[in-house]
């Protein structure tokens, strides 16, 4: 029988995972197959170190020169993590011809271009579905199952970290310092939380999204991003009573310009940011660490793939599926079967001032008389146009009283120009909150 | 540019969509694929008709059988249906070394074994993704992307005409008759309802599903099949106070033998019926003519695939796919790249007898001392366990109350042995209601 050589470089969560199932699931693979996975070297920085997953003397090295340099490595596995390391790695194994199989969003969304075309130019591939979301198979959704479709918006779930906390938050009013808390216990936040809190980690993905829904490319810090720190659980109360639930929503669109933009080539928006959708939609119900990505699309219409988005199993089932598609090209003699995303951008990224959402505003203002008049003017003066208004009567500890709007659709630049108005107010007493809805 | 020959049997509303994908998406595909896609021939049975996609006149014929001649025909497209002539049509497609995409669920379920055997032998393809819940791609995934892992469970809404008329009276409140003739007003269900509403559309999708998912080999007669037609509004307000949701389910999944089962090979259940599902579950937020198929597999846990079931469209792009896939083979010449499923059975299918499930039952019965004990002793000499029992006073018309049970996992034989007793109570009035739960 044909066997087919890797090299995994990296073995923590999901390199424990990889060999589990290659181990485990070795007589169904071959029999799917009609070739062998053999794991020829496992490159791990400490050699002495206890593992939970078993490794054979023979095959540990700490060298990753060692995956490199061994003619039997045709496929390797990237799960070493990071930009600099793992990109000379990969970029190594694609210059002596050897594939690459990578769950690493960090380096794809920094330096997928260069990594794609040296792979193009030495006709093997890349496969990164591990890289986004885990276990669920958006990668090769958008690759292939969508090749024949022209995608116009695509919503996701995309940290599980962030939607843990918002559920707990929402589910149980809890603040955030202990819903953050919660999910470090249980192991779904890091010590340092900040890649997911920020919105970081959701741009990373979406920027990989976006090239293979829309050809775009972009950089994470081209995107516009927002955490979720700055959410209280009396948005979460506010919101359900619109009709809404909360979650951090990765963004990108195709969108018509606007009358007075700049014309250009197809536009489209990409933005991570908490987000009101309503109650109803499937989205709303992704609830824990779960991870979710709808799509709108010409042909296919609305569609959506659910499923954990981290863990040794869900990612490792991931890199495998990637490790038995590469083989099957290897066996056939048919590398860069589906190709790889081009580098030519084909679409323009909307400017963030040009961006338009409807918006969820809570103000804190002084309970005196013409305080809803002024700040209605201020949205009125940059055609802010509310839909709904409402105030409560209490008063909290310091003499203020929410007062909450929800607006139609808005352009950003307007948005941030009426809010920093507004917050220079006297009767204003504290900073504004502002969340973007969508409607889906 | 290398062209890929293709010839389409049948267009009717799917033919129009491939068509029409395959048009105005011609760039696009072309890009993804390096190759032309370019339809040959097309068949169809009435040459004058009118269509709302214009075809070429040299490419029309009345004859099947031009599709086989033609050798620039390297790929025929069956969208006639039945499992007649459109078996005849792909036997000799594949005889002739030709390979095949159909959007045949009827044929595949009855006769696909016989036609992977032959493409097998012949070293050519048939795909199928537009059989099954039009443009989710869940046969794809389930070859695919769970390629390494070992699937657990499906649950699947997999019939949009059934899930239209659930969700009309569950939140409307409508009685089945009306939400039906709404249906067919609207171009959701057929002038002849019968395969829809009966569960053997639904049967039909779940024996191919089965195979994909399980190695199974089932026929449609061979799964446990209930229809819709008994459903009444007040199961759906009973269900709910429960905090239960009403679907037509598809359902396969491996189990473990009960003592007392004859030992044997692994074992599944499969079975088509209504089932109350908790109402914060994703399936229960699936609504209208929307399918999803939820999967529970051991590395990938819990997932699940949302999107529209039918259309010209969604299933159009579903064969384009397909289409695609298949053109990347031939130009790379590894026909059989992922094999199709194997012919021998790898699990056996539990006989319906032994089934186990919680039930919902609703009983009618006449308000006199005495008649919740006999129940209760009659399900208790059964094993039938009860988790929650609910009466209410008002009696209707006839003197009758309703007597509602929710039980614990239960053994289908014996729930049936418990249910005809019941029924033969002389303080019975009207035959017992019988729901399935599933807790998913």
């Amino acid at each position: 029988m044909r066997e087919v050589g890797i090299g995994i470089a990296g073995f923590g969560t999901v390199g424990g995972g990889v060999l589990s199932i290659l181990e485990n699931h070795a007589r169904e693979i071959e029999a799917r197959l009609g070739a062998r996975i053999v794991v020829r070297r496992v490159a791990v920085r400490d050699v002495a170190k206890e593992r939970a997953v078993a490794l054979h003397p023979g095959l540990v090295t700490p060298r990753l020169s060692d995956l490199l340099d061994d003619r039997e490595v045709e496929v390797v596995v990237e799960l070493i993590g990071g930009t600099t390391e793992a990109f000379d790695l990969v970029a190594g194994a694609l210059r002596r011809g050897k594939h690459v199989v990578t769950a690493n969003k960090a380096l794809i969304a920094a330096r997928g271009d260069e990594l794609f075309r040296l792979a193009a130019e030495k006709g093997v591939d890349v496969y990164y579905e591990g890289a986004v979301c885990g276990g669920i198979p958006i990668i090769r959704t958008l690759r292939e199952a969508l090749a024949s479709d022209r995608i116009q918006a695509l919503h996701g779930i995309v940290n599980g970290t962030t939607n843990f906390i918002l559920t707990a938050m929402s589910e149980n009013g809890e603040p955030l310092a202990q819903a953050l808390a919660e999910a470090q216990r249980l192991g779904y936040a890091e010590a340092d939380p900040t890649l997911d809190v920020s919105g970081g980690d959701a741009a990373q993905k979406l920027c990989i999204l976006a090239q293979l829904a829309f050809g775009a490319r972009l950089r994470p810090e081209d995107v516009l991003t927002e955490g979720i720190m700055q959410l209280e659980p009396a948005d979460f109360a506010w919101g359900r009573g619109f009709g809404y639930a909360l979650k951090l929503l990765a963004v990108a669109c195709r969108v018509e310009r606007a009358e007075g933009e700049v014309p250009g080539p197809d536009l489209i928006e990409a933005r991570v940011h908490p987000a009101f959708i309503p109650q109803a939609s499937l989205l709303a119900g992704v609830r824990g660490a779960m991870n979710a990505v709808q799509l709108r699309s010409d042909a296919l219409g609305p569609s959506m793939l659910f499923g954990q988005g981290a863990g040794a199993l869900p990612t490792g089932s991931a890199v495998v599926a990637d490790i038995i598609d590469l083989s099957r090209n290897i066996v056939a003699s048919s590398p860069g079967r589906v190709p790889l995303p081009p580098s030519t951008p084909r679409v323009q990224l909307r400017s963030h001032d040009e961006i338009r959402c409807g918006y969820y505003l809570r103000f804190s203002v002084k309970d005196v008389p013409g305080v809803l008049a002024r700040i209605a003017n201020t949205l009125a003066d940059r055609r802010i146009s509310i839909a709904a208004v409402e105030q409560r009567d209490q008063a909290d500890g310091g003499g203020a009283v929410p007062l909450v709007i929800v607006t139609h659709r808005a352009r950003e630049a307007d948005m941030r120009g009426a809010i920093a108005a507004i917050d220079r107010f006297d009767t204003t007493v504290a900073p504004s909150r502002l969340i973007r809805i969508e409607e889906l």
